[in-house]
């Protein structure tokens, strides 16, 4: 069996961070599925899905050490050809990964309580993003 | 079809890293699934999941490397509002990510020969883990 | 339902980038799969799977990040036991992750128009490489 829905997040901009979970919880309920997984992917190659525990602290200290380690700069190949001034929101969006996917069973996400799914806006501009979440199982 | 099993791990902290290998093999065996893929994810958010050559050199070099890239520090959000000492730990297993799936085929999970799956604890003390395995496929 | 096939790809060395989302789109058109989850993984540990915008920019940009990151050196617990040069290689695969599953509708992967999959060569030298796909739905 297989069930797929799309749910759209409108993001502020770089480091804006969704709590996604009750979407996805809700999603796999609507499946019927009970046991299985569920991935959660974002379609576009400047956001990032993934978990963490979703507090204000790790909502600033995640983009932070992002931009610490893959910081923005014109010196980028990928700034010398398009000026859009978002090659580290590429690097970052490619290091944490455009999908995750979660086992399911008796008919919820399997998760921790202080692990959420989130997406991560990389990109350096508002943006309307779709993520697709696709439940497989029985 | 689907199979999941649940494997319960003892961790010594922070970066102590164990090969779960041989534990998915048996599920998959178990499962009678012989092409399909095999999703491992600990329950969680300070641990992580993922491949690696399972050998004492890897086993220091990449908890060492995490620790350089993110390290600890009472500089954090999470540090100031939990004050818990592992705003690192969560950083480090986000960055990693708790989950991955592998393809199966005949029957086995379908790796390199030194490609082991293994879990990363991330957290600053000893933890009981539990890691989902499911098995989707036929 | 559950279809399954293996692409080779002979990389170059470290830091060669390979598109593969014709590839993948194509077995997942011969699976008849119209809506499910694709998986895209590669065999071995020094080498790794993700999305990328696929052009010259940045397929320089994420291996000089990987390399400031987690340069090569002999320092390495894994060098000091194997002297192949390669542990960075090693630490990097592991970062990126060996797979990605990516969701199917409508027959084909769900992706952006400048999201590619893509394999990194991660390892010194040059391999042959293999990326097993694998898709499940109906």
């Amino acid at each position: 069996m297989v069930y797929q829905e799309r749910v759209e997040r409108a993001t502020s901009g770089h480091g804006d961070m969704h709590d996604v979970s009750r979407d996805v919880a809700r999603i796999v309920g609507r499946s019927h599925i009970t046991t299985g997984i569920v991935n959660v992917h974002v379609v576009g190659s400047t956001a990032a899905v993934g978990t963490i525990e979703f507090e204000p602290g790790l909502q600033r200290d995640l983009p932070e050490i992002l931009d610490k380690l893959m910081p923005a700069g014109r010196h980028y190949g990928h700034e010398q050809a398009w000026h859009d001034g978002n090659a580290h929101s590429h690097l970052q969006a490619t290091t944490l990964g455009p999908s995750l996917s979660v086992p399911v069973g008796g008919g919820s996400p399997i998760l921790g309580t202080w692990q959420q799914i989130i997406l991560l806006e990389c990109d350096v501009k508002p943006r309307q993003r779709e993520i697709v979440v696709t439940v497989t199982g029985e």
